[in-house]
């Protein structure tokens, strides 16, 4: 597929169908993550690609409160939308929803996991709140999803499992320190997928020479 | 370009010609980058595309003493490695070198900035580094790069002026509260540019429903 065209369509899939994913092209897809960047090449992240039903249960059952939860302030923060921005927003709230719910329907939910001592983390003590180990992962997440949306599969990166961190570990078994980054459930689209995407305007996005500055 | 084609010759690179980058292929890569998936689609991101000689030429000042530094303890954290391991690091060390030295040579350099207040950041107060706000950004920063492969344009994501953020946002006039979270020098490549990555074995990263788990 080409890259362009990968890109362009690379929606946010949050309805899959149960059908599971043949190994081979789960293993495109998990190949895609490793060939990303990662700081002096440490590749500091790992991936579970968890397809057992039992677990993936066990992690709809910690994403549902948590999803409620974050469902409810971000309706109060959004209440001032009308008009196109209000449907919008209640059709991404619906398809979360019904994501939150199913969540054991996808066939393999792929939790990125980090160790960061492995990491460079040049933005720490900054006053704000550090993102650049981030740097390390999540180029590789983004592989995963193109990967995903070449081969056809719907997926979706969320972040809301965090909040659940130790019991995430136990789970899968994760060894401290690893940490626990992104969880991306995958699976063939259930309704129309993928398609052209809504984003701002590049030349809002991207200035030249001086934020603000035209391009 | 094809999509696994792009990802897997996406090699860091670090030695660029001074030519100029058209407006239509600057304006391609960074729109690329915009596509990227966000917490919300807040897309909480802007990027800023340096051409003017003299704000490179403070940004590569401002590298040098850093980059110098860091490589002192990188040299210092890798000193048992011997063999292909070290003629590897030290391969590294000198691209990594000639960059800072010739940081303004690259004819753009795309700081991307970010604003905290428009992330859900839920790896926050967990006892170890927070990445999640990365993932509102990296994942736009992994487009451009693709983006570059396909236009065969070299480039590497940096960090390291991070650590000058303040002198970085009263250079490009970034207000209070956005932040600086990559660096990307982009240029035609000098050398033999982009090929095949040096990456660890799928296998070795990704696993199967347990951490350490055969796929």
């Amino acid at each position: 597929m080409d890259l362009y065209e990968a890109m362009r369509t690379c929606r946010a899939v949050r309805r899959h169908r149960p059908e599971t994913i043949p190994d081979d092209v789960l293993r495109r897809v998990l190949e895609a993550a490793t060939f990303a960047p990662t700081g002096g090449n440490a590749q500091p992240w790992r991936v579970i690609a968890v397809r057992d039903a039992g677990k993936r249960r066990a992690l709809r059952d910690l994403y549902l409160p948590l999803w409620q939860e974050y469902q409810k302030e971000h309706m109060r923060a959004s209440a001032g939308l009308t008009g196109d921005a209000a449907d919008k927003r209640d059709r991404m709230l619906a398809a979360a929803d019904h994501l939150a719910a199913h969540l054991d329907v996808s066939p393999v939910i792929a939790v990125f996991c980090f160790d960061a001592r492995r990491m460079a983390i040049t933005d720490e003590g900054l006053g704000r709140p550090s993102v650049v180990g981030g740097a390390s992962i999540y180029p590789a997440v983004q592989n995963l999803l193109l990967a995903c949306r070449a081969e056809g599969l719907g997926c979706v990166l969320t972040t809301l499992l965090c909040k659940a961190e130790p019991e995430v570990c136990a789970l899968l078994e994760i060894p401290d320190p690893w940490a626990t980054a992104a969880f991306v459930p995958i699976g063939w689209p259930a309704s129309k997928g993928h398609g052209p995407l809504t984003r701002r305007p590049v030349q809002s996005m991207a200035f030249g020479d001086r934020f603000g500055g035209a391009l």
